[in-house]
């Protein structure tokens, strides 16, 4: 499971866990303070009075987390987690004291048809606390390299082939 | 321009447009290794061999500055903003030294059926560089309340009418 990972290996209903990771009330005034710096992600007397009912973690800061999970513990992508857009749900507050992980199923898998060293996948993204409550659902399309034709667990490489096929630059343009 | 926003106060096609921030590489590289620590968003020479070409600031870290933006100087709505979710797209990568603000506008407005004191906004909001590119597409289901009876600008409170109806919790799950 640590090797890594090319569109080719990716099925869909393939599925990965996470790490967990811990957040405390430090961790989300941080976050706040420098990108979402609203009372109720900031001050537990402010937030009891708000929709919150008490301090909650910004949603952001709760997909960046979502993230870090899935960068350091994830799918082992070759190229990375690389994304071209996400639509993210937040079902449930994320407090201080919750202790998060990520569990994500391979949604969907499309080749590219311009572009042969690459595809597309969606995967969804279950970010749930300590009671495995989903906190949120990330549904990301990820763009994913095809295993390159020169990699030993494949063919052969063709005559002068290059690496510069994997390198082509615009992705997301 | 300044007076808080109310859901009564919002029509479809309203805009507002954010001040502006420019992310420098210490920025870029201090948001991946909290929260994105892959090597095209923390060193150049590795970023130069990349899908980006070059140091790219993370998805995440545009999407939380987008949001700082926001917060900041974006639409004062009265309990803040406050999202149920949000679908992201990320158009161009974010460079260091790229200089963000955010367009943003009304697309649609649903007062709740079941809650009379609030509504759900969605809200598009362009993340255009210093270029008037839009690097990020982010496209918000914002919770918005209405104005409370007893507001001065409204009409006179009903007798016994308290503030508790619009601090219901749970506006989320």
């Amino acid at each position: 499971m640590n090797d890594l990972l090319y569109l080719d290996d990716l099925r869909v209903g393939d599925t990965f866990k996470t790490a967990s990771h811990r957040l405390d009330a430090d961790q989300v005034r941080f976050f706040a303070m420098h990108f979402d710096p609203q009372p109720f992600h900031l001050d537990d007397a402010a937030a009891r009075q708000s929709f919150f009912g008490g301090l909650a973690a910004s949603g952001w800061h709760t997909a960046a987390t979502t993230m870090r999970l899935l960068v350091t513990s994830g799918p082992p992508l070759a190229n990375g987690i690389v994304g071209a857009g996400a639509k993210v749900e937040w079902k449930a507050p994320t407090r201080p004291g919750d202790v998060l992980r990520v569990e994500s199923e391979v949604i969907e898998i499309t080749p590219s048809s311009s572009r042969p060293d690459r595809g597309m996948v969606v995967m969804r993204s279950d970010t749930l606390n300590q009671r495995g409550e989903i906190v949120q659902t990330m549904t990301a399309t990820l763009v994913v390299t095809r295993r390159p034709a020169r990699d030993p667990e494949s063919s052969p490489p063709a005559p002068h082939q290059t690496e510069a096929g994997t390198r082509a630059v615009g992705v997301l343009s």
